[in-house]
């Protein structure tokens, strides 16, 4: 056989495996992927499930107990991530995601790439007469635990799928299921993800998706620089105007940084496709974000260049919005609407450059989508844009 | 011996079994029933404990971890419960009923039968001077874990009983025990659930209880119609005085149905007891809920035949109050008194109709009670009924 | 070899043990002490490490699933701790510390020593425009799992000592961490805390600390008294001044008695140290908490000597503050300023008194510290104490 699945975790059929290791030899092939699942102990980890998955190059940790998030990612000696303050990987049990102030969420927040959405993604957003939380600061889809995971290797592909369901629903409210697959390909140093989100009530939803991916140290680091083909920047507060010149690049960690975000147009080719580039100072090593504009037609780049300790990291985050309150996004039309029955589909590839050469590649990719076209940069927070 | 017990869940013990199976081979007899309980595995139910009980005919599913809820029943191929959008059995570690719109119960629901109470249920209450939260929707007893649980099976009397303990205490407020026994008889087509609620404070306590037991495909369908002996009926609100003349029976799916709620006086017998159908549109299958007006009073009948995937259910449901806001309940008296080391007690039986004769001979029933006495139906809500 | 270390938990390791004995054999020595690590099950403990310490005369109950809380103790027969009518102890997982009201910590409340902080601790805060909860209820410390523990025994200092890391960030805010250490000496009557307060941050930081230390029957009873070297006592508020007369004496358990509070500034030797006795009406038996007032500068004593049903007990309790609400508190400068990678550290010892010769003793020792001085008492509440 060329193509073999296995469940490894099924809430309708009471499934759940603590621990499962796949290999060639379980398909009778030669190769060097490995594919674990283990279930994580101790503190705030307890219970959390993980699948780690080793393509023979790149491996990457999946986080099915917290809504299918890329906990991290290693090429090597190369590590793919950040150290957050934040030490998890943390059960939802313990996030209490519906704090009053709608912070709660940050109690969770240690992942290379978290999901903001379903129901909405952004700055918390409170009821402006009784002042009560209406939308948590990013939503509630990271801190849902997955109820059907599933792992996929085809030989003849040589491509590992692991799939997974979250749902987001509150009855009376919002009924969305996100059908996910991670995807890659023996020894390469990439991996897509591939998201479905579907409105299974029978009435009309509106949805949003923010791919909240974050990189610190080394990837990160004092003169790193984001390559994209902007076609718009806009600083999202007085803070990020201030320092609107050097919105691209990094300084180096620093205590009592105070965040800067960028709100970003890109431009695409003719099909839609862009990149994001972020590269360390000496062009040596990097990442690529490969996105479709119109699924995700805002990119916000979060600049956090805090002490180490603090969690010196950036966001690149393509979106189907910016991470505006809820009502304010709804207003200019940044919402995702689906039919009841139907879907909305997403995809984000993410490339790991680790020499000098690929990271050139990246970057000419980038100019091609660019093609010599300027970028409008905004010194100071724009209507329409920033709520 | 004829009697035999288990425990099967006991906090102050230590003790929990992961998985039990208790037959008649266990007693040295022959017999067709058997109890099992089971931990659910996976997504949301990571942990729930369930006690499935089948009596020889009567299939019952109880669920310790989210306050001896009745999940689901099965006759044969008879399903009883509904399809809820949220797909549990939830545990409540990841049910947040205190989030601050009051509405996180929604979550968790997706039981045939969940008991709202103890503190409050109904409608969300806000303070009204600050806006918090007071009272979160149908308080808090669903979400909080059994702290003790057997079960109990007598070959004389030929009656199962689980039994289990839930507390719902906050220092300094409410202190709150519950003891309730699920009793059904060896091929039986009915079960029992005893509830008594203790103050075990030294001072009087206040509570509430409802019963909110909900069914949808295949006893509810489009033509089905509710048979009780009723007093008075008031909509809840224009929306339910809107559809006031078909109050007792049912449309097919519809989406976008918005529910339809009505408050009911019933009829009962001198002996306070009393009765409720739900039939079928063909008159072929059909379920009972009958209980005591003396201990409950109140009867909510609630509507929401929306589409399938939206969750097609109505809820039967006899309490001690109607689901009106906590405070608007005690102005109109409408909560029960416990005094220091007292308690309150609460019977209901389900009896599942599985053929025309059964539902005939049910209704006959309902008549009986009535007496021929009419119900007044009031064309819109009612004061000292609605808040 | 002397000296013997067990690693219990490491969350980063993904390591927990379920059940660790570890005994005098395991050292190849004799001796009657012994170390027990449970898993608790059923209902609301569902879940939670708990680790039993006997040093060959004195016991103890440590729980690190709720921030390395102290349970119980036990010397012979006498329990040292109380009965609270939360029956615990409870998983984290079903505390909503941020309940909108700030009271959801009520909810786990049944320990000997609780600590209360770090970010704030006190009287729950609401922001005076919104309403919204800002600080819970004696904060979050006490429903954060630990995420590393150990036990070492020393057989040449005849020590056991249980370390445990606790933390307490949330991204973008606080980042402590607290390394706590319980130590006891074989057969030796008394245990000390050590706890330090690390700031991970680069930035500054503000904590609280208050060590509520809880005891019920038998060590209080009516005719129990506090002996303390007080050098002011304030009544909290007007129902704790109308019992001033007697605040140093205990009644028996009474129904529906309304709680009291004082605070406390003490006499300490010339060093800091100075100590707290509780005990009980005949002297037979008590307790000494003794500490640090360079460190822990306030006492806040809580008589709430309400019916045993309803959690007779006082709470002896040494802070850097007084429970009022943390704004307050701030502005009085009753706050811990620790720079960025520093830390505060925190002593307190537990001395059990079994006979009245030991009960002389240490009321003795308080003696000696308070060295004839006098206790200015106050009628009312005062400015600068009271909020």
């Amino acid at each position: 056989m060329t193509t073999r699945s296995w469940t490894l975790l099924h809430q309708a059929d009471n499934t759940r495996t603590d621990h499962t290791v796949i290999t060639p030899q379980d398909l009778g092939v030669d190769g060097a992927w490995k594919i674990e699942k283990r279930t994580l102990h101790g503190g705030l980890s307890e219970g959390v499930d993980e699948i780690r998955v080793n393509n023979g190059k790149l491996t990457f940790s999946i986080l099915p107990t917290r809504g299918m998030g890329l906990w991290k990612a290693w090429l090597g000696d190369l590590e793919i991530g950040w150290k957050s303050p934040v030490h998890g990987p943390v059960n939802p049990a313990f996030v209490n995601v519906g704090e009053p102030s709608g912070l709660g969420w940050l109690d969770g927040f240690d992942e290379l790439l978290v999901r903001c959405g379903l129901e909405s993604n952004g700055a918390p957003e409170f009821d402006k007469e009784t002042g009560r939380l209406k939308y948590p600061v990013h939503g509630r889809i990271a801190n849902r635990p997955a109820t059907h995971v599933s792992v996929t290797v085809d030989t003849t592909t040589q491509e590992i799928t692991v799939r997974g369901i979250v749902e987001e629903t509150r009855f009376h409210f919002l009924k969305l299921r996100m059908v996910t697959q991670f995807s890659t390909r023996f020894n390469d140093s990439s991996l897509t993800i591939h998201d479905e989100i579907e409105n299974f009530s029978a009435g009309p939803a509106e949805m949003q998706m923010l791919y909240h991916a974050n990189f610190g140290l080394p990837l990160l680091d004092g003169g790193s620089r984001v390559v994209c083909p902007a076609k718009t920047v806009v600083p999202r507060n007085d803070r990020a105007a201030s320092g609107i010149r050097t919105w691209d690049s990094f300084p180096a960690p620093e205590a009592g940084y105070e965040e800067m975000v960028y709100f970003l147009e890109l431009y695409a080719a003719d099909d839609g496709w862009t990149r994001t580039v972020l590269k360390n100072a000496h062009s040596t090593q990097g990442i690529s974000l490969v996105f479709n504009k119109r699924q995700l037609p805002c990119f916000s780049l979060w600049k956090n260049t805090t002490a180490e300790n603090d969690g010196y990291v950036t966001g690149l985050e393509p979106g189907t919005n910016f991470p505006n309150p809820r009502s304010y996004e709804g207003e200019q039309g940044r919402v995702v609407k689906i039919d009841g029955g139907k879907r909305a589909a997403f995809l984000l590839t993410l490339e790991i450059h680790p020499t000098s050469k690929d990271v050139a590649d990246a970057e000419a990719a980038v100019h091609k989508i660019r093609a010599g076209r300027d970028a409008q940069v905004w010194d100071k927070p724009q209507p329409g844009w920033c709520s």
